[in-house]
């Protein structure tokens, strides 16, 4: 008889558990068979044991298992996902999920929320007046068949066991470990019924792996996850040591995502998602080169389709399509104040992370999970790495609660830049993209 | 304010954790205000990534100080403790205790139960009939004054966080951490008022160190903590690949102990107490050097003191000290069975561990913490390794509840013996002696 502490033991001295050892384990995870001290204990061998290949492919089927799966077969012959791994003004769903779906490339996608320097698509959604995100399956299938998209949060139906062990690893720090992230992400997309997925793994100060080598290894593995179980997963490795666009917060990216469909949207940003779109309509088959799938984004964007699925999406879930046209109906902070550059000079950085967490502490985000948050406040940059600042030149723009929290706020965010007299080059958007061979 | 994840993730990422941090840690673990799953994943970080000897200095100290400290002052002014690290027939305590005590050395000894292969000294003398091992605290500092020796069950009042921890560390794979295993002695004894102690560090498949390198480096490392709190420590490190003595099952080995005491024991045992009753004598200043000491230890044995004084002890605690006289009153086995050897032969090995399991399976000790035992099943053995042994003489002698578990304790016993045809040389009684210089 397969007992707990024989497994946990195994994994401590450094040996690769079997398939059997896995599906044992982590049904006892999910019917709490196994306590929790003893999936703590597993976690941190795991995290500094490691894992095979094979180990975590079996460890992401097996919470797969652990739930029920979505068939999306009846409302699309196949679907294309995507998942960033999480980042500081990454609005990129909001934007690409559209876009890609006015092209015919239907959008199934369940989304999460934010925590620490991170945004969560739901909660940047949920400043949408109106905007439902709780979906029932029924209604998200419909939608998906109807308007061609439909985002809903993550159902405690789909791998239960990625619920329990992220919980857990959450307060025991065992969050950073390849195999273990690997395999909770892979596992939400594979029982969320993905045939194929575009992940956007976030590179630096504000992404949980901060070097690029980290980056490629997450990548890489869930490539072999992917190869293994029969989907199609293509990495795009993105930079994240500065936001992406300008706009932090949850109202104001929307309003950003909006701006950026209309054909306004700041460069980075816009260009950012049509990389990430261009790889999906890749995966969906609806391009056969990156170049075609450019042109046809970039038609979209001028012609107006990818702003109108914007629009119908918004309303199919309950949310006010007026936003579009008059974005004073999203939420809107009391206090604005926009602050000057201290001084002249290049930005030569601006930590990610930093801007992420003062976002937090102007109410934007949480500090645990379940905490409430405020729509409307924020802060949108005006200028970004390798950018010349004169000094009294608008730096950024604060959107606050009070003038105490705007203030701070301020002391904050001046300290998260680095300035130079001399040039800089602003950093790559996209390191590489990983295709499956 | 410190958070047990950060503590967590500290040692998870290979640093050592502060005074601060370990007390903190402790605190919560002993309160309940850390959980148990953070507490696992704490403790197999701690096995994984090791401790540093002030780390394990601070975690010793800090269970010490997680409930009351028995304070022996009152009633002796320098006690020697001693500490076995468990093994398969190791009845040392009942031997040395009154041993030393008969030379004016007091004895205040805690003592544990047997798990799994290894005995228990409560188990062993709770089978002489009426022996209490649960005193008041009154009672043994009363005994202690009095008879100059006693020896109780460990009270969870002493160093309640060590209890808690091990708990848990026996279900999560995080027993074999040498930092843990000499925290864990060490702040028992110190909680419970050892001016110094003798560590008997068992080696070898009986033992929980299988190899000499792990028994001297957790006897070094007990010396250390000795050192660092004020303690004099003396390990002496001994062989367990075989059992000590012949007998093993709890009467037995009372009956073996006496026996012993009377001048008549097996040589391997009586050498192996005198060594370790010696170093108790020479911590306690009550010999200069082992000379003097062992011919102390050897008047006190050939003048009946030593026996006497176990009589006085038994009879201080509520047994019956006709055992001395008439071993018959101790529990006899229904069946008992000598079996003969099956070829002729020098053993050349006898697995320690399979004995202790085979004496487990006859019920003599514990799956479980908890089980129930049978004190008058066991073995006892009629030659060990080394020995030349012919077809059909007397092997071993099993002390059975039943036909069918003494049927089952022979072939399982067999098994455990490596035959050679050519002379072999027993091993060392004792590999080394580790004094605190």
């Amino acid at each position: 008889m397969m007992r707990a502490v024989d497994i946990i033991a195994k994994k401590r001295d450094g040996l690769a558990l079997t398939s059997e050892e896995i599906a044992f384990f982590v049904e006892g995870l999910t019917t709490g068979a196994i306590p929790d001290y003893q999936v703590a204990a597993w976690a941190m061998a795991v995290l500094l044991r490691g894992m095979t290949e094979q180990e975590t492919v079996d460890l992401t089927l097996a919470m797969v298992r652990s739930g029920k799966t979505l068939d999306l077969s009846s409302v699309a012959s196949w679907v294309v996902d995507k998942h960033s791994t999480g980042g500081v003004g990454d609005k990129t769903t909001l934007m690409v999920a559209p876009w890609v779906a006015s092209l015919g490339l239907p959008v199934a996608k369940m989304s999460g929320r934010g925590l620490s320097f991170s945004g969560g698509t739901l909660d940047k959604l949920e400043s949408i007046p109106g905007f439902e995100v709780n979906l029932s399956t029924e209604r998200f299938l419909e939608n998906v068949r109807r308007y061609g998209i439909a985002l809903t949060g993550q159902t405690v139906d789909l791998a239960p066991a990625d619920g329990k062990l992220y919980a857990l690893r959450d307060v025991t720090a065992t969050v950073p470990s390849l195999p273990l992230i690997a395999s909770s992400i892979m596992s939400k997309k594979i029982a969320g019924g993905a045939n194929a997925i575009v992940l956007d793994v976030k590179v630096g100060r504000g992404a949980f792996m901060e070097t690029l080598d980290q980056a490629r290894a997450l990548a890489q593995l869930m490539l072999r996850i992917g190869h293994n179980v029969g989907r199609r997963v293509t990495a795009v490795l993105s930079d994240m040591s500065q936001p992406l666009g300008l706009a932090v917060g949850n109202a104001l990216e929307v309003r950003e995502a909006v701006e950026a469909l209309r054909g306004a949207g700041p460069a980075d940003f816009v260009e950012h998602c049509r990389v990430v779109a261009g790889e999906m309509l890749l995966l969906g088959g609806l391009a056969t080169d990156p170049a075609e799938a450019r042109a046809k984004l970039q038609r979209a964007l001028e012609d107006g389709r990818a702003l109108a699925k914007f629009a119908a999406w918004v309303q199919a879930q309950g949310g006010d399509p007026r936003i579009v046209e008059d974005p004073s109906l999203l939420p809107q902070a009391p206090v604005v104040e926009t602050v000057a550059a201290p001084r002249s000079g290049y930005i030569a950085a601006l930590d990610a992370r930093e801007v992420g967490l003062t976002a937090v502490d102007l109410g934007a985000g949480r500090v645990r999970k379940g905490d409430p948050i405020d729509h409307a406040v924020g802060i949108v940059l005006a200028a970004k790495v390798g950018a010349r600042v004169e000094a009294g030149q608008p730096l950024f723009t604060l959107h606050a609660r009070t003038e105490a929290s705007a203030a701070a706020a301020r002391e904050r965010l001046l300290a998260a830049y680095t300035w130079s007299e001399e040039p800089v080059a602003p950093p790559p958007l996209v390191y590489e993209i990983l295709r499956d061979a």
